[in-house]
């Protein structure tokens, strides 16, 4: 088994991608939201691209969520932060989400034979089903305008030595970009929350006044449940 | 002062780099080469791109020196391995070196107002010299066939460290690709000849016989010198 992480979206190439497992990666905030909002109820959360794509899929009783510029955009019932994809108004509904990074991974992976959206909420459940599917993995992390986002790498390295932690004896490669991960990961395990701080994204979000919502994002392994991709939707993975 | 780690030659442009300090890294083993080379009392180390442009610069008492596929070119004086850069056959002579990384990724540099050649051999003198010339500085990973190497990731996060705690209370900002590697390295700090082994790289050269040069080029400030580039020749940097 080969685990290759990829710095951010615009080093990913979709015939890279095709075939295997890709885990994509946008811990502030999108696949965080992913996990919390499958979690509380949501029904199933669709990733597109541009805000006029959110017209398109909307059906009676949808709800519309993500962001522009770390702000929720005009009109949209949900913004971007975890804590507005845990209530009784997301039961039982289906999500139309777009934001600048996160979604937009999700659609490079056009390819892939399973996608999975992966944060530090739900990292050693995102390395128990990649283990279980049983093809070579693509960690996908999501970045920020085309650059790397720290967060992001964090969670690779986390998943990665999770999964080799698991996996015993097997025989598992990983490219550089992932060693380097993993020990990046390896040195900041015990205070995640500080490094999200000193990443650009958390000063950026501390500023616009979200620094709660990324306490809430390196919490490690509060959900069991990971999304999966199953027809351009997001639902459990089972 | 702000600091950025840039992953492989393929992600720098060259208008980033304009104005600014820049490191260039490939541990294994063009710029650790260049520091031994020039310990060693080589005048001058001319990198060029092509093996072509080898035959463009030389003259009368120069050596030529590099790799194609890690391996000497055909009628080249020098291979691409330190043990060749240290012994008397050098001293007193200029050498034009071309190798697949790390000389290309100097040629990126054209707009930097000082190019420094940085690897763990002298990683902290890289440090002191960056801070001395109190530019924004980039550190800028040779890598391999454009793709991230974690050797020379090592290198760049050692730099940095190294720069953070010798400038005290001084405000230097890094990117998060920086905070990665910085991360990355104080995790291997202690066993870095171990990590070499791992990388990519490192298994590439221990399969070509090469296991004595990753073990040394994995040795941390062995030296003092650090290679300047001035009017497109390596000298030692007063």
């Amino acid at each position: 088994m080969q685990i290759e992480v990829i710095a951010n979206v615009n080093e990913a190439r979709s015939d890279q991608l095709a075939g295997k497992t890709v885990i994509v990666i946008d811990v502030l905030r999108a696949t965080s939201n992913m996990v919390v909002g499958l979690a509380h109820g949501c029904v199933g959360i669709i990733p597109v691209e541009t805000i006029q794509e959110t017209f398109k899929w909307q059906q009676p009783g949808d709800l519309r969520g993500g962001e522009r510029n770390c702000k929720r955009p005009a009109g949209f019932d949900l913004g971007n932060s975890p804590f507005e994809y845990m209530g009784e108004e997301i039961r039982g509904k289906r999500i139309i989400m777009t934001t600048t990074n996160g979604t937009r991974a999700m659609q490079k992976t056009c390819k892939a034979h399973t996608v999975l959206a992966g944060a530090l909420l739900n990292a050693a459940s995102c390395a128990r089903a990649a283990l279980g599917l049983r093809r070579d993995l693509v960690l996908l992390c999501a970045g920020t305008q085309d650059v790397f986002s720290l967060e992001d790498g964090l969670c690779a390295g986390m998943i990665a030595s999770e999964m080799l932690r698991l996996a015993g004896g097997e025989r598992i490669a990983i490219n550089d970009f992932g060693l380097a991960m993993m020990g990046c990961y390896e040195h900041h395990r015990d205070r995640l929350h500080e490094a999200l701080l000193h990443s650009a994204n958390g000063q950026r979000l501390a500023k616009l006044g979200f620094s709660d919502d990324i306490g809430y994002c390196a919490q490690t392994n509060r959900y069991d449940l990971v999304p999966v991709l199953v027809d351009g939707i997001l639902v459990p993975y089972h």
